[in-house]
């Protein structure tokens, strides 16, 4: 038995609860992309739904247990697709929604947030700043403060995409997450440690934002001053204790990142599967391109896990 | 009952058949899009799969039943898309298979029908000449020939689209479907017709490739001589007389577009919704770019059925 916070059962059950548009999402093998890379890789493809991220499948479980206790409001920080997941699962259920985020957070995810009827909040500074003003905001209102990554039922929502990937564990060797606060790393790092322990889990954290991989390797929280990376949904600084304790138990790996990788990986999604994704989503590519003898010839699952990205961005990075 | 040549009870059946990773796709609103079209618009993702686009739902069926008789090759003519289907399952069952295509056709295509290990024939000319130089091939050698919409597994294949879209049809008031050969009209519109008479099917053609159109609106065959269209997957110019028969009971319109509106659709799939997608995949988003007062504040499906492009021409379309 791991033990982690999460719960195998827990996460069986919550796929219950979550709207199915965010369930059983594709799981393709991308050739083209594997011939590239000297692999074989599998894309999860988490962004064809409402919110274009998997952050839905854990505010889901949030605003529902809000819902049946008869809450009235929340509110998140967020770097921006967390505050588009609560605002698209609060609305559903009536759920007076406030988001905080940094002003520096890309418009593309701000303006997400607002059409979807929720109170934002800017605040100068970075994520950090943002969690510290959501949490007085909860405190001043009284109301409930969505932690990510800290709170379970954002780690067990991101645990379903796990027992996805587990169904299909025989077919592939390692699993590339994305790492920023550690909800998506922790939850499908659990279940496949639980159903399918041959699978290598390996997190891929940006270099400019290392907080939470160098906190794996030295099994100890190290924070950072600042971060410096186009990849915005994970640019945390301050690594939150119990989850790097589940981290340890599950993952196998956590590797950093250059932001030249990254653009080359968001550029061999686009050229090579025909995805648009923000720069999070090509984490799992670009530690493939940083290492290739690694991977040679293994076959590879890489988690796409969002594409809230500003198109002008977007081309000044990859290119017309 | 439907007197079309398709079957419910077939197109049940043909599901179990399917690798299911052709099968369940993604189906969300996309309120982006919905807002810059003022209706609430419905994507149905075919491209989230190994060839990018919903053939191989036709091509597994025919591929499974040429391996239970025992048959060793196919052939067919194809655009670019039915013919990366083939190949591909086709090599899942030992099957050799050889495509004819356009010289014309996509490089994008034509490279991936190579790197599935067909045999790819390319000759001069446009759909029309690879189709009777596919029939030639298939005489000469003795091997069966898929004929794209004619064939009743690939029509019967691309319904069981419509199977899924029938399970949510209280979610939504219209369909629109590219129009090639036919195949996803007609068996879309068969399934929606059975199980969901309520729901509009309207049919989306190239002002430049309008024969299929022509010959729906005066009821007979009606041929041209040239197609000028960037749609190549639906540029066609002699239609199959039993698909438009089939076509005459299940569709209740067909529309045509210009090309600028199709650019503008590939345009707002990418800044709304994030996704890069083939011209005739856009016809849907076209069609309600066309006629805005005909779709307002009503709930659309568009199928987004294929994403093989060539990027520059891509980039060249819709811009930077």
């Amino acid at each position: 038995m791991l033990k982690t916070r999460l719960d195998l059962d827990r996460i069986r059950t919550a796929r219950g609860v979550i709207d199915p548009v965010f369930l059983n999402t594709p799981l393709f093998r991308c050739e083209a992309l594997g011939r590239a890379l000297g692999c074989a890789v599998d894309i999860k493809l988490e962004t064809a739904n409402p919110v274009r991220s998997f952050k839905a499948r854990g505010t889901e479980l949030v605003a529902s247990r809000l819902a049946d206790q008869g809450r009235a409001a929340v509110v998140c920080a967020s770097a921006g697709n967390l505050g588009s997941a609560l605002a698209w699962s609060g609305r559903r259920r009536g759920l007076d929604v406030t988001v905080v985020a940094s002003r520096r957070a890309p418009a593309a995810k701000l303006d997400r947030i607002r059409a979807l009827g929720a109170t934002l909040e800017l605040v100068d500074g970075d994520f950090e700043a943002a969690r510290k003003r959501a949490a007085g905001i909860a405190q001043q209102r009284g109301i409930r403060l969505v932690e990510d990554s800290l709170d379970i039922e954002t780690c067990e929502g991101a645990a379903t995409i796990g027992v996805e990937l587990a169904r299909r564990a025989s077919s592939f060797d390692v699993v590339l997450i994305a790492l920023g606060g550690g909800a998506m790393a922790t939850g499908v790092g659990h279940v496949l440690k639980a159903l399918a322990p041959g699978v290598e889990v390996i997190c891929v954290q940006p270099q400019g934002a290392p907080a939470m991989t160098r906190s794996w390797h030295q099994r100890r929280v190290v924070t950072t001053d600042s971060t410096d990376t186009i990849a915005d949904g994970v640019a945390g600084r301050f690594p939150i204790p119990a989850v790097l304790d589940d981290l340890l138990l599950v993952a196998d790996d956590a590797v950093l990142v250059q932001e030249a990788s990254i653009v080359a990986g968001m550029r061999m999604l686009l050229e090579h599967a025909g995805l648009v994704v923000e720069p999070s989503a090509a984490l799992g590519v670009a530690a493939v391109l940083e290492d290739p003898a690694r991977f040679a010839g293994r076959r590879v699952v890489t988690i796409v896990c969002g594409s809230n990205v500003n198109l002008d961005d977007y081309h000044r990075w990859v290119g017309p």
